[in-house]
């Protein structure tokens, strides 16, 4: 019988110059992309970050250390080039884009910025549905179609979105049931009572609804423009036989959203960095994945990606560059 | 009075636009890479890696998984570009060179290839000292002298040498007095019983001298040529204002050794990786060393170090090239 795709990999990855297994994640990364693009010769040279902004009514509530205008500031702060993100993809090679997902006050006029706002900010989900059936449906489509027209092999996802942190870890307990103590952190910087506050104004929120939700509904009464859009661009990517590379928190709320509704692109998911944020290392655990990088970091934007990106590439090197023990006349073990 | 350096390059951090702290490693490698070069605009642009290969008489015992060939062998798989660290330090523009440090056998002709052979292996220090005092010198000078004279802002070094995990654990032992069942592990592969007798193997020679020993001693009584020769070589590398990348188990121990007669370098130390080896953790832990990846590796190589190359090098170019919010017009927290 012949030996399976997956059977092939593994025999290349076990039969590079290294003992057995010794390069560890870089292994398990570049079995999980060559598999995912079916081929013993993986191909990783172009990628793209989308970063989706929006803002949230809840930020109303104080839930963030962060006024809400810096949403807006941060958008121009992409495109001018200065933010860790506008950074981090110049120096490793990323492509980087920005989706108005749905911004509060006037819309934004540059060239640049990709339009697909919804609605000027949600509805604050402490009193109300953050939006409509309606919304979270042309939301989500539209980060489908943006994905699938891209180009690449590789599309990571980054938000910018006051407040995202909160809408994040309800919409995530809502769809895990975990419990929402472990998902709330201090996102940009609460100190104690802030996030005391925060717990309090999200649980007082969680109440409004009964227990677990389905994601149609529970993205509707909880997400956040950015988020929900992130998820439909994680399918879309997937859809079109790309690799998703997964961020920080609400990135990984969103895959957790995505991933309810379209189970089948788990293999298509790169967790790239666990976040310094409470609530990840769990949500992470739940969705049994091993992220590349621990670096303590807890900004979004895409950066625990971008990061990830070149030991992504090393991952497909190893696979495609590396010699055999025979190709290189080296002694297997003894 | 005048902010001294160490505030300004924290204030530069920290009004850079994201929360107080959310770059988390990245932040406190920008502030050790700046504080070393002394500058707001540290550079970090070239790099190289050298790899130390030698022989060790230990392998009479039985310690690897690996026959003692291999060290040869893979000389030639570094210089054919087929190795792991040929295919990273590739992708990652970092200059790769080798250096015979001491290989059994016949020298080996490879134009390409740095001679600095000591003697062809050391001795099997289960009966005798590796090496004599004077050749202990001959390998540390070499290392010095080859890494002073090399260009650049960083240097990584790697190693190649089968039972040099024996080596390097016992090295490590007799400098800071960690207990050796904590320090040895599988190496390349040893199955249990292999492990066993490795354990065996190195507890006799230890018995051979007493407790803890002075740097000098110990580097002779049972250090690698390669191992030595890193330490020298790290120590070169600081001296001429160079960063140091640190890679994994084998690499950690020569810095111990390199820091234990030349405690002034820790400030240039970056510690790139945390190896699978089981002794690393708690080298890492005594040496009050935070590394920067942790991928399940344990090839040694440097291969841990280039791939945090990529890594060092966004913690300076969040520095140099992120906007303050002051510049990106951004609001600061409330």
């Amino acid at each position: 019988m012949a030996a399976t795709l997956s059977d092939q990999i593994q025999h290349a990855i076990d039969t590079k110059t290294k003992p057995l297994g010794a390069l560890g994640k870089i292994e398990r990364l570049a079995r999980q992309i060559a598999e995912w693009q079916r081929t013993l010769a993986p191909v990783l040279d172009q990628a793209t970050l989308t970063i989706f902004a929006a803002d949230h009514g809840i930020a109303d509530e104080g839930v963030s250390a962060f006024p809400q205008a810096v949403t807006r500031q941060m958008v121009g702060n992409f495109l001018g080039g200065g933010a860790a993100a506008s950074v981090f993809a110049r120096l490793n090679g990323v492509a980087l884009r920005v989706v108005d997902a749905g911004v509060a006050g006037e819309p934004i006029a540059h060239a640049d910025l990709i339009r697909r706002a919804v609605a000027p900010g949600t509805r604050n989900f402490l009193h109300q549905p953050a939006m409509t059936g309606a919304e979270a449906d042309q939301a989500f489509d539209a980060g489908v179609a943006l994905a699938r027209a891209t180009p690449g092999q590789a599309q990571a996802f980054g938000e910018m979105g006051i407040a995202n942190t909160a809408a994040a870890s309800l919409l995530a307990h809502k769809l895990t049931g975990l419990p929402l103590a472990t998902l709330v952190g201090r996102g940009t910087g609460l100190d104690d009572a802030g996030l005391a506050r925060k717990l309090d104004v999200l649980t007082r929120a969680a109440a409004r609804t009964d227990g677990p939700l389905p994601p149609a509904l529970a993205m509707a009464e909880y997400g956040g423009f950015e988020i929900v859009m992130i998820a439909g661009a994680m399918s879309g990517a997937a859809q079109v036989g790309q690799l998703v590379l997964v961020d920080g928190f609400i990135a990984t709320a969103a895959a957790t959203l995505a991933l309810a509704r379209h189970p089948e692109i788990r293999p298509a998911l790169v967790f790239c960095h666990c976040s310094a944020e409470a609530g990840h290392r769990a949500l992470l655990a739940h969705l049994d994945a091993d992220p590349v990088l621990d670096l303590d970091m807890r900004l979004g934007e895409g950066t625990g990606a971008l990061l990830a990106w070149p030991i992504l590439r090393a991952a497909v090197a190893m696979l495609t560059d590396m010699a055999s023990f025979d190709q290189a006349g080296v002694s297997n073990r003894a």
